[in-house]
């Protein structure tokens, strides 16, 4: 039986040793539903870099066709066409683009599953399609919670226990998938109200960003499955 | 308000970071269920060192009134009184005396914690005395799980779990604490049955050990604080 891993925060990845798994990028607030929003309403691509600097420098280098979004302490970077609100990704604002984005643990936590055989993007917006087509796996899984600052995150532990709940009986789960599988199972009812008690929920919402959150846990979006090749995200 | 964090491993402990706090260290197969109910029993002290050598070092240099115990894969040591079993340091046997313990996570544990304002042992022998112990504390407190060779173990996050969510009113719960909070308080209807799908748990099952596990989570025994000085263990 292939095993379900799941890994706390972007600094506990060990690239090397996840390097046989499909691995799967969960951060809920804000950057993997950006990009499943993104993408599902219409950006032909998104990018995700890790600094600033390499944001910039793609637009140096590409003419047109594109728009640098992303986020420094949960604000919008200067020079930059959008925040890291999924609310700004409108298809009237993505059709057809492609959008180059940076954030402080999502795209990090994408670049270090950089050597994994498949890699996903996974958000509140889109499990039941993640969920799906990781049961059609034959390897081993490795959900990367990106965390805040290389803090464990509530809503992240909450997005990958749903995903472990669901894939229990098709993979064996490791003692902190198993974890995480019953904390959501017990909260899944009231799954905002208990991610309301978390640090970055809580900051989130200090810094004006309430309806965003709103915007990502709803569950009923039903969004597709998002998959990465090096740093670029597309639709599966 | 006073912080609580859960660490999820011996090995994720920062001794710089946590030394303005009371620190916790679980090891519930077996390591602090031992030392807990070697005190309960009699034994003097428990002195927790990092390896072999250091406990027949021990030996060398004192000429009666101990006895060496602990494990490696589990198992008795070549040349020690007792292996790491909570059934042996009985009343007969540790009354009295010193016991010098050497284990694979514990102690590493133990030792990652040396710097705190103090430091606790806590099992689900003596989870009362030490909540209601915490409970009088205007400090931050860091429970510190041992884990398994470096990975997250389900039975001390259970107990890590049971103590939070027993003082979540007194202290701010970090996200990590919330989580485990949230499962033991779900599983604690069935805290064996749900403990027995853990990796940790399993092994020792498969290695015979099963009577140990039965007397680890026998949590009516209400044993004890135990605190702590630099490697010593003493009843509180």
């Amino acid at each position: 039986m292939w095993q379900l891993d799941i890994l706390p925060t972007a600094q506990s990845v060990d690239s090397e040793q996840i390097s046989n798994s499909t691995a799967c990028v969960i951060d809920v607030l804000r950057a993997t539903s950006v990009i499943t929003t993104a993408l599902a309403n219409g950006a032909t691509q998104v990018v995700a870099v890790a600094t600033t600097d390499e944001a910039l420098q793609y637009r140096r280098q590409n003419a047109s066709g594109f728009l640098l979004g992303g986020e420094r302490n949960a604000d919008k970077i200067d020079g930059f066409d959008l925040d890291n609100s999924p609310l700004r990704y409108t298809p009237e604002v993505v059709a057809g683009k492609t959008i180059v984005l940076t954030t402080t643990n999502g795209t990090l936590a994408l670049s270090k599953c950089r050597r994994c055989r498949q890699t996903l993007v996974a958000s509140l917006l889109n499990t039941s399609a993640t969920i799906e087509y990781l049961s059609q796996h034959s390897c081993d899984i490795t959900i990367v919670c990106a965390g805040t600052e290389g803090r464990f995150s509530l809503e992240d532990a909450l997005c990958a226990g749903m995903i472990a709940d669901a894939l229990r009986h098709r993979f064996r789960l490791t003692d902190f998938a198993l974890a995480m599988a019953q904390m959501y199972n017990s909260a899944c009812a009231e799954l905002k109200h208990f991610a309301s008690q978390g640090f970055h929920y809580q900051r989130l919402v200090q810094k004006g960003y309430a309806a965003d959150i709103d915007f990502c846990f709803d569950t009923s979006k039903q969004l597709p499955v998002v998959v990465c090749e090096g740093e670029t995200c597309r639709l599966g």
